[in-house]
């Protein structure tokens, strides 16, 4: 039987997840405000981002009560400062959907991205949806050959960013130089908000095994144990 | 006389405010590799953003031993999660001096900024130094004023900021595409490292009044009191 410790626990990790799925739709909702000059889904994805920030703000207020009231030690005193650092990196991804879904507002009624863009941005939001849900999953299931994952995952997002960049080069590029400024930024976005994917499930290696998920001794162990249960306390 | 336990949480601060000088440092020899297609300097700042992580991980891993063992409670608890908070911030500005670093290096032996946005740069270097220094000292003092004054000049940065997309728009912009593409990521990054400083100084504000930086009643409030003096143990 769970007692309220572990209950407190167990709700920080439901706070994170619901976060996650805010931040999944906010960059969902963003691309869709981008793409088609959607002003109601721009300003649903920063009222959105308020409310992300109001968890985050919580996750914290929470977490520092339960440090002081429980005390705890070893891997739930990580499990909470680790709780920390992702909702530091979920609100962050909040702000870059909002970012986008600003951009969107900005050029309102013209659509912000050129038409040969297209299929890139939906290549790029598709692949961050992917990679949020993804660390969504890390979070409550703290697999860590998952969690690794994210780092290829990531390399397939920088081809896509590196792939808009390629077409604004002198001579290749025909739509204007405020549309190439504007391609870069709205590249970029994707490719921070897929870091921050990946910086979770960072964090989530770094709790589980102790040793940071850029070793390549720990690369080599998640490749050969694809599935490592840990703990019941959730994150 | 101060014993093992308030040494520790000195011994925190005194981690930040070096993290806070190597970021300065870095930023200042980013803008000179960039400016001067300057390699060693660019290599000097990818060196250091490695000395800035390895200060942040251990941060981290003090500021868990010392919740572990010492179980601080109220203000001291605060300031310990509230020093993991900062030193994130901090590991960032290290992370987009590198960004800049890189950049440079990408364009050896050409210089990556036109004659003309030099000028631009200077100022948001000059700026974002200012800031950071500014942060450093709110960091050691806990002073809400000072925190206060750091969303002013962010003002002025975003003043520089838009300075230069202001100069990208078609058809007043004669350096090219990649030029305007590179010039609107390097503003991009000076202003993200900018937010960082406000970011710290609003963790500050909200460690001594328990408020958010960003509600008015308290921006009335620094006004009217333009020194606080708190705590004596350091962040």
């Amino acid at each position: 039987m769970r007692n309220a410790y572990h209950e407190q626990i167990d709700a920080l990790t439901t706070r994170l997840t619901t976060m996650t799925r805010l931040v999944q739709t906010g960059m969902d909702q963003a691309t869709t405000a981008l793409l088609d000059a959607d002003c109601e889904a721009a300003y649903t994805v920063i009222t959105s981002d308020a409310v992300i920030d109001k968890l985050r703000h919580d996750t914290v207020e929470r977490a520092v009560a339960f440090l002081a009231l429980q005390q705890p030690v070893a891997g739930d005193l990580r499990t909470i400062v680790t709780s920390l650092q992702i909702s530091s990196d979920l609100e962050r991804m909040g702000d870059l959907a909002r970012h986008l879904a600003e951009l969107a507002q900005t050029h309102h009624p013209a659509v912000a991205v050129p038409s040969p863009q297209r299929p890139g941005v939906l290549a790029m939001c598709a692949t961050s949806l992917a990679m949020a849900a993804k660390a969504g999953r890390v979070i409550t299931s703290k697999n860590v050959a998952m969690a690794m994952e994210l780092r290829t995952d990531d390399e397939a997002m920088d081809r896509l960013h590196d792939e808009v960049f390629d077409q604004l080069h002198d001579g290749e590029w025909s739509h204007g130089i405020d549309a190439a400024v504007r391609m870069a930024l709205i590249a970029r976005v994707y490719e921070r908000f897929a870091d921050h994917a990946v910086s979770i499930a960072e964090r989530i290696v770094y709790l589980v095994t102790g040793e940071n998920a850029s070793s390549s001794a720990l690369r080599d162990q998640a490749r050969l144990r694809p599935v490592i249960a840990v703990g019941a306390a959730g994150i």
